[in-house]
């Protein structure tokens, strides 16, 4: 089916609310109160048999009583009641179904046949239905909001490039208020549960055409569909990379999974195929996730592996280069080799008693210019394919200026350069200053090394693609 | 030498500061102030021959003049310049210095000599010294603090039982950081650098009969002298368990130690037996120390590999099984199997449609008391030996209280229960005040998971010390 056919999740002229409700307890209210807050632009229908009025909104006791045309339902109501409202929405035209309830596949028995039930409804009308047991669709760009969370709790993160598809809905909130804490844009949300008609095929197909999404971001329980998944995920990571964590990798963590989404998690090896025939860069856990799609944001991508590592931390300088070079443990990259013209350059801007080779130990005494001034040689240098710069504030001399400092050295070069920063509330200060300028930023070490590594393999599987179009 | 001989590190009566500065940007300057904000009870005697007076406090000429006995001199001039005044610190009879100056082995060639000399001139006095090339000792419960970094950007933790000992002056700093940020409280910091004279023996030694201290966190870029350290610190990790990081574990994380602190990072099969026999936990990067440390900080102990998961998300809970149960990728623990009574009592207490096996799942329905009970009873089954808890604030039905009802279950118990919680701000305001209760709490469940296995890790330990002495 064409992608078309989803864009009435992220573009809908009316929304009908079945379940709305009057107590701010319950999801059937949320979900009004949020598609008031996020600023949604079409017409709001409150359903509820026994209201008036929600929220200052109309309310009307089913869908047929609304009278007008109706693109998308969120259906939060009662497992049982789900397939007669969704045969009344069919009748009544309606174009897309979100089912927010719980209670189908993965409680297994009478769920599992709910759920076959409603996925013969949809098809016999057309419905293109998300869920059920999701939570549906956040757009910042579109104004849609269909997260039943509370905004108190649930962060929601401004308009930005990156899209996150995710079959967990708790998974996909732990990442929307990183993205908010750390001042991050969104392209879009979308949690898909149990997916009885709508899959991650489908929504990368969508987003393959969505212009404003850059990069895709999926947290995955299931494949459904291998072959495709394949078809579908090369397509569309030559244009957009696409980082994916598979969770359900181990034989608890797919029964954990079974009775999550009522999904098969599908073999280990299997999956580990698909997505190195896909261009696809698999994270192991959220924060992986997050860290890789934000590093991919940026467009930079190294075409090698040979890294530098700036750092005024002597101890932290060590850590990096054991998570960069090691093969186990680490990611298995080289620390670059400085040519010598480098070296003596980089003489005239270090502490007379630092070495010129890298790691580079600009020390204690380092100062945010001389930030400035080794990057940019060091970016310079033929010999490096990446630069993971750590920057420690609490030495005497360091000051944010070494934020002005480092974005004027970023924008002289179209290497990446990734920041790490460890340390407190200074010190993510600092971090979120960086990540406001559109230079990663991280909180440790490790994850800036680790994040340096899916920029080496974005560049190494783009080198593959060239290789077999040339 | 006794641990004794340490002793004025830690409780000095008199300090003075060699190379006192009235330049705020100066290292003399801030240690001096780093003193009076301490509020450090003894005498402080700033010495610069070019100022009478440095932060309101008499300035001397030199150590001579100071005409009192000095317990402790700090120093931080140039290299060259302290074999004269350490020698004069001899002369003085000044027990323990702490040289803050680099510029040392770690810079080769001359600096090797340098500090050759000093370490034969504190022999020949009877000085302890620690460094150079480090910046000594915070203790917040003796009211020490020689970090020459100001409190605005190198935050300072609460008096507490964690004692973290480390070359690297910037790791350390981080840690105490982190430690801030979440409340956490520390026992005393020590960083010991090219560690000329005291060395992480002799530390351990001091620890060891520190009452205050409870669990010893380190840092090493290197053993000197791996028998003797698998001596003192198999003695102690009989009392107090030991994490340490040892950095330098590449070939070229080794080379970097090198210009770091001017030591040789030793083969990384004899470290790890090392850590074997001597029963140090490993970590491998900062979070994982840190994480650790506040685990075993709370001396419960798992005894077994059995572990529960409670969790309100799905996803979380299908990422922590796979972190929990995976041997390559995760920490090869066992997802515990719940005892038939178990089940029939959680049926109580968990919404309907959710299935009582672990990963107990409470769903999007969940509430703060749901968690109170669950625990409980999950912890009173003799199938599980430690409990990780995921808290996820979003659902409507969650609030604060949640901290409330989880720590009326953990006091019901002796089973370790460790917290993560992923998301924003408001996440994180939770975070920190389980950690206030004093109950461990983890930004990402893969932490929560690893920090659990260090426990069972310092159980099994335990079981074979026992069955080596019965």
């Amino acid at each position: 089916m064409s992608y078309k056919t989803l864009e009435p999740f992220f573009k809908p002229k009316s929304i009908a609310v079945i379940g709305a409700s009057r107590s701010p307890e319950k999801v059937g209210y949320q979900l009004v109160k949020s598609l008031i807050d996020v600023g949604y632009e079409g017409k709001i229908y409150p359903v509820n048999p026994k209201a008036d009025e929600i929220l200052g909104l109309k309310a009307y006791p089913n869908i047929k009583s609304i009278g007008e045309t109706v693109d998308l339902a969120l259906i939060a109501i009662p497992a049982q009641n789900v397939p007669e409202v969704l045969r009344e929405a069919g009748e009544c035209k309606v174009k897309c179904v979100i089912v927010i309830s719980g209670g189908f596949k993965e409680i297994g028995g009478e769920g599992v046949k709910l759920e076959e039930e409603i996925k013969r409804i949809a098809k016999e009308y057309g419905i293109r239905l998300m869920g059920p047991n999701c939570i549906g669709v956040y757009d910042p760009h579109n104004k849609i909001d269909t997260l039943f969370l509370p905004r108190d709790r649930a962060l929601r993160p401004k308009k930005g490039d990156i899209a996150f598809i995710s079959q967990s809905g708790a998974m996909g909130v732990a990442f929307l208020d990183w993205m908010t804490m750390e001042n991050i844009g969104l392209s879009c949300f979308i949690s898909y549960g149990n997916k009885a008609d709508v899959d991650e095929i489908d929504l990368l197909e969508y987003l393959l055409h969505d212009e404003k999404c850059k990069v895709i971001a999926m947290y995955l329980e299931e494949i459904t569909n291998g072959k495709r998944f394949i078809e579908v995920a090369s397509e569309t990571s030559k244009v957009k990379p696409i980082v994916a964590i598979k969770a359900g990798r181990t034989m608890e963590g797919a029964k954990a999974v079974s009775s999550h989404t009522g999904a098969l998690a599908g073999r280990e090896e299997i999956v580990e195929a698909a997505f190195k025939k896909a261009g696809v860069i698999r994270a192991y856990d959220t924060h992986e996730l997050f860290d890789y799609a934000r590093a991919l944001a940026t467009g930079r991508i190294a075409f090698g592996d040979r890294i530098a590592i700036i750092t005024d931390g002597g101890g932290a300088g060590v850590m990096a280069t054991d998570k960069l070079t090691d093969e186990r443990m680490g990611v298995g990259l080289k620390l670059a080799e400085l040519k010598d013209e480098t070296k003596l350059e980089l003489k005239k801007h270090i502490p007379p008693f630092a070495i010129p080779h890298n790691p580079i130990d600009l020390t204690g005494s380092v100062t945010p210019e001389m930030y400035g001034d080794v990057i940019e040689i060091v970016s310079r240098d033929e010999n490096v394919d990446g630069i993971v710069v750590i920057v420690l504030i609490h030495p005497p001399g360091m000051n944010v200026k070494v934020v002005d400092e480092v974005e004027k050295a970023y924008k002289s070069t179209n290497k990446p350069i990734l920041i790490a920063s460890t340390g407190g509330e200074p010190t993510q200060k600092i971090l979120r200053m960086f990540q406001e300028r559109g230079i990663p930023s991280y909180p440790e070490v490790e994850r800036a090394v680790k994040a340096m590594k899916c920029l080496v393999e974005r560049g190494r599987y783009l080198k593959k693609l060239e290789r077999r179009f040339h």
